[in-house]
């Protein structure tokens, strides 16, 4: 069963007539407010808990962030200012911690980065205490866990919002750089009715993006080796998205198959960090599932390749990699737009 | 014999001529600016060498402070702006660190964080040149340290104020947090009179437990097992402490009778980090020390429980601990307030 | 063959209408910003990358600092607010960390410290994709690495600035302190003609002093033991630097003959980190080579000494390291200044 945030969590700490002023700004602001006010006070677990107008609105304020920080004066509004996030981080992550927190800086906030050795969730103390205490220091609080049981965990004792910064489920941050990525390359409007195919793992990272993509209006086309299929489930909730927009979902077994005629071909790693002891299975499983010069010669001549980084040369080559229709650096660097935008919309700063 | 302060420690890179300045506009101000003048320049290693005023005066910054910071606006002051403070651990603390970086955030100024593996104090430099380096780039150095000596061997050499934030020996940060919960929870002048028991291990956050509810005039009751006494040399200051208030000290080996009739009720882990090996000895010794409904019911009708976190269920059930009379997480967010008061205080910096 | 980074860095997030506009108003500003101006954009490697004129403004950056800093107020300029700095750190540190953080939150800017759990460079992911990353995020790179072609190969991919903040090969930072520190002992016109005796291992620290002591027209003696000598090449080009001013570079293995009429006494560690394993071998090897009452009697009555910590007895003997002639603390928080510097320099923020 997924977790549904929508009726449980509120800011606490912020009077009501704090919020009722601050919505009667927003009634009168641009669609955008709008459009993620409903996410105020809301934890951040997967995708699927969003409308396509919030996915939409999301994504407007990390095109907008973009923009505005992008010469950096000393003028730039600092919406976060005196607001904080405590990062906890059962994995290392360079591209996860150097986004949220570099992101919370330019807002004007300040983020703390507690790694393995510094919290251990659910070792010293219990995820209930736990979250019990940084959500009376801490405006937010982000969370990088194994089991996605952890982050629901701290999610329902937590007094201000959670925000999912990749579990073994889930990966909703990764989806929306992706997303941002793909409406800067095709432009905004012009993502309905591109297919996007996954070659891979069935993760936490494809079941975000097949739910984001299919949200947003485009067919999604998976290829996974047998016994590496995504979340039934997942992808039924996907199938529905697809169904509603006239689009499709289409699963394969051969990596090809699911290539042909794409616009948008995505891997990510074959072995996860915690199982590298299945190395060599994993390796030999996905074998013709590199992403490489032949295999995208099936997709469409304008297809793009996507990765979520840190990349191995087995599940995509050099000339792929760094080729021009190669997006991993800007995607990147989309993940702290896109944070940014989460954070401002939990805490009703969007204007 | 314990460590003074008052006449060694200065700021010696405030000059004459602005802490001059400074005094003058604390002259017109207020009296909680006056009350904390004197804890200017001075180290922070245990609340015995705070004077009543002192204590009253950093509590009533630190509930001015909670009203001030509630509700974030950009506007709030941020006094300690271009100030910064190392926190070396040697031991890990997700409340202490997350309170006393937030804290000085809130503040304007920066906290850097100094785990076990970024400084080890004394292994490979002395305590005498990290002193002396952190006084240079750093406006406070806070630490938690094992042993008492490492604090106060920083404290001798450091140019600047050192923070206490635990040593085997004291705990005053939780202390200030426990006596401003009490004063949220009773009223600031309604504690003269009341009585906090301690029930469990006679250890550093007792030490100062016991100091400051003897300051503040309330009777200390105090249950530990035979071997677990609170050093004798700092109940001889709290029962002066007390006397002088005209309260009284007891002691004794029978968790009900310190518990009889008391307003507050403390307890916390039998086995702090580093006594892991002592476990099962440690909780065998400490049967019958477990705060729950049937110990509690010999207190007064109207007793709050405390405890300083993280807490293990053998010290207190779930009932008591997750009960209306625990004050256990805004004691935790008091951290937070208490600490900002002293590192303001420390820097002359309450206005 | 030294890596050159003048023609290929560049600062790509700024755009050229914003340089050109910088450049107008730095074309009407202080000689100082004038002297660094060709600074910005720059990777900074080591000391034989600076032109006499960079390395002077360097110091007078440095120097502009410590007097405008001094005071800590609310009005002091914040001319990195909005910028953002990773600090990669294969090796722990405490000088270069603390200075580096302290230093970016003074100027207004955020650094992120990467210790070696949270980034292990080019293990998890490639030092090509990792520096395409970060320079995503942050406008500048810092990293004190193990083997100098690993500092060299970030700067090659990373479209932002890199600061070697210590490699096997140079340790430039350091250099900035120490000349910094000597000008303000004898006055910053006062170092032309001077000595500077290095007694010790020939290894990074020197490297860079021996390169900057030169460029700035002064002696340089150098003793070590056989097999410890600098590399041959660098001291080359520091001799070259020398005969340019009129000044000699010698060397020998006597300590005694370079400390001989010298008017500063540089020592080092003789174990660096990860060399521990040669500890006894190496104590046997500078038998003779402490600096202490005996060997800085041959050095000119107004020698002072430096030495850039962590230190260690065998090196240096507490008599001459607590004297009124040791300069190791000032030099020490200079460290912070010239990294002050250095990082606006880059980033084209000196005024």
């Amino acid at each position: 069963m997924l977790f549904t945030t929508r009726s449980t969590a509120r800011l606490l700490r912020v009077s009501s007539s704090t919020m009722a002023t601050q919505w009667t700004q927003r009634c009168f602001a641009s669609g955008m407010a709008d459009a993620v006010g409903t996410l105020e006070g809301q934890h951040f677990m997967s995708i699927d808990q969003l409308s396509k107008t919030e996915l939409q609105g999301l994504l407007d304020v990390a095109h907008h962030y973009k923009a505005q920080y992008a010469t950096q004066t000393a003028n730039t509004p600092r919406p976060l200012a005196g607001h904080s996030m405590s990062m906890i981080f059962q994995k290392r992550s360079t591209r996860t911690r150097v986004s949220s927190e570099t992101g919370m800086a330019l807002l004007g906030g300040h983020a703390l980065f507690l790694g393995p050795s510094d919290v251990q969730l659910g070792v010293n103390e219990s995820m209930r205490d736990t979250a019990n205490v940084l959500a009376r220091f801490n405006s937010l609080i982000l969370a990088r866990v194994f089991g996605h049981a952890d982050v629901t965990e701290l999610a329902k004792y937590s007094a201000v919002p959670v925000i999912n910064a990749l579990s073994d489920r889930h990966h909703p941050l990764q989806t929306l750089a992706d997303l941002m990525t793909l409406q800067q390359h095709f432009g905004k409007d012009k993502l309905r009715g591109k297919t996007v195919a996954w070659v891979g793992d069935g993760n936490n990272v494809l079941h975000d993006l097949m739910l984001g993509s299919a949200l947003l209006g485009m067919n999604v086309n998976i290829a996974t080796p047998t016994g590496y299929e995504p979340d039934a489930q997942i992808l039924e909730t996907t199938r529905g998205f697809a169904a509603a927009e006239g689009m499709k979902v289409q699963t394969t077994t051969v990596a090809a198959e699911a290539v042909k005629d794409a616009h948008v071909v995505v891997t990510d790693t074959w072995v996860s960090m915690g199982q590298e002891e299945e190395y060599a299975k994993r390796v030999a499983e996905f074998d013709g599932y590199q992403v490489n010069k032949a295999l995208i010669s099936h997709a469409s001549p304008d297809a793009v390749f996507l990765h979520c980084l840190p990349r191995h040369p087995e599940e995509v080559d050099d000339e792929v990699f760094y080729s021009e229709r190669s997006l991993v650096f800007p995607e990147a660097e989309n993940r702290m737009w896109t944070v940014m935008a989460v954070m401002a919309a939990q805490l009703g700063k969007v204007e």
